[in-house]
């Protein structure tokens, strides 16, 4: 039997064929269209759910369950979305309007817990038993496997270890509060870290990058030119391994997982980014002498999305 | 059947015979008399064991099991300490010389996961699934409870939410790193944060309490004259309960357990502590509409180590 995962995103709605192995067999997407009522993107879905299994030739009656993952908070029992904040989206039933339009059993979920899922199911977590997966993107999402099960909390708030505290005087983050981890080990975090060195260095490389761009400069832009030994871009490198480091030593101290596995568009730095990570979290651990958790990077990529969506009916039968 | 609970401080073994609803029927205690070599202070705590049941009139055909919760880091599989900085213990057999004295199955865990253990068996956590225990004392413990169960992770390392970050660039610990919770939410935190306030302020009663205690003050005397309305001795009870409720905040959003415990020495302020914490975690939450963990007060106070160690076989077998 196969699955459908869909990846909800504030840019495309990313729908798969998946097989039981985590294979994606067949793949299309639409635009969202932020700011449409919930039940034109919904229809979407099943539009393209259905026109991917058409061009593939794929019949409905190969198909065994429907997995959404949504850009906000999600209740998993229920199917309903509690919130998307980018989607200006506020208590919807997207399970019982799916399952209405795909007459397939749809389950639901947060994006970082898909792709945890994702990871763990098929991707750099399989086979371990508790494992903290990390998506170092626009903010820093997380989600949370122990005992081999998505950790969902007692009321579902958990597994946003973006928002527990780095520097509690620090940047101001969207939550509210100051100086969380998504501040600091988050793609903008990169871009702010480095105007902060242009402006405090005037490094003449990092300054021409940001002019080519517009004053606007991205993570990988950043990571490139540290790659190419730039002084300013290392600065900046070193400043966020450093934040990045701190936030694995935290999860280290709490939750003592099996495997950290990084994601989200800042691990494409690929080796680059896990070296650093990898040789500083040994100096900050509080027992230096313990063996402690693997830090990989995460395999699936921006697939993740959608091969974790169509294993949420696996894992909520488990 | 009883059980026979040792806690094992830098100051005192105490000891105690434990039935199996966590009451304790006889208690005795030893000064540690650090610097010994550990042959004699094991010798000790089994012959303050004979000598409590003695006394009591309780036989050795009565007793189950031996617990011990010892200051450091154990290996809860094999039953040897993996070291106790404030003993100068390092790799010590603790159940094999403790069971060749008292031929009873020995176990030993960490003191803060023995005082987790006790109130979620017979106090303020019991009959919860997942709770995060907070000790506040000379610095901050955690045991955590996981489906029912002390998680001790993957490598015996975690929970230990003491040093986990609130403000990288912070306050130095001891643990190598900067700003750990340890730091500012510890009793030698209320002290140092009342220093620092004394200097600021000047406040004469504040500067009057240093120098009447040769310019040592303890966290108690700090809450007491807060609760008595000094305005400097509330500025740091404002500081303190600020860092304590964003702990709490990050326990929330890493794992979001039912229920959130406070025990430890800082924690005898009682409600004046715990009702200034619920009134300011709301407003830090990620998710502020949706339900959050309890935060309660330990119920057992320092008997929490005795009768907590007195649980270890129970729940090892289950």
């Amino acid at each position: 039997m196969l699955n459908i995962g869909i990846d909800l995103g504030g840019t495309n709605i990313a729908v798969g064929i998946v097989d039981e192995k985590g294979t994606i067999l067949a793949q299309d997407s639409v635009p969202t269209k932020v700011g449409r009522p919930s039940q034109e993107i919904i229809r979407d879905m099943a539009v393209c759910a259905r026109h991917t299994m058409e061009k593939n030739g794929i019949g409905m009656e190969q198909i065994k369950s429907v997995g959404v993952g949504i850009p906000g908070l999600a209740d998993n029992k229920t199917g309903d979305v509690i919130y998307c904040v980018n989607l200006f989206w506020s208590q919807i039933p997207l399970k019982r309007e799916l399952e209405a339009l795909l007459k397939k059993p749809v389950y639901i979920d947060n994006d970082a817990n898909v792709a945890a899922l994702a990871e763990y199911m098929a991707g750099a977590s399989k086979g371990t038993s508790s494992s903290v997966f990390l998506t170092l993107g626009t903010g820093v999402g997380s989600g949370i496997i122990i005992n081999g099960k998505l950790w969902y909390g007692a009321h579902n708030v958990g597994g946003e270890i973006g928002h527990i505290s780095l520097q509690m005087d620090g940047y101001h983050c969207n939550c509210g509060n100051d100086g969380c981890v998504d501040r600091y080990c988050s793609a903008g975090a990169i871009t702010v870290m480095a105007q902060e060195e242009m402006k405090k260095t005037g490094n003449a490389e990092l300054t021409a990058l940001f002019e080519k761009n517009g004053m606007k400069i991205s993570a990988r832009e950043v990571f490139d030119l540290a790659k190419s030994g730039n002084s300013a871009a290392l600065a900046v490198f070193e400043r966020y391994t450093n934040c990045l480091s701190r936030t694995i030593d935290d999860i280290v101290a709490f939750l003592d997982p099996e495997l950290v596995v990084l994601g989200g568009g800042v691990s494409k730095a690929g080796e680059f980014l896990v070296d650093a990570v990898r040789a500083k979290v040994p100096g900050l651990l509080l027992y230096k002498e313990m063996p402690f958790c693997d830090i990989k990077l995460a395999k699936l990529g921006s697939e993740a999305g959608i091969i974790g969506a169509s294993f949420l009916q696996t894992v909520s039968e488990s």
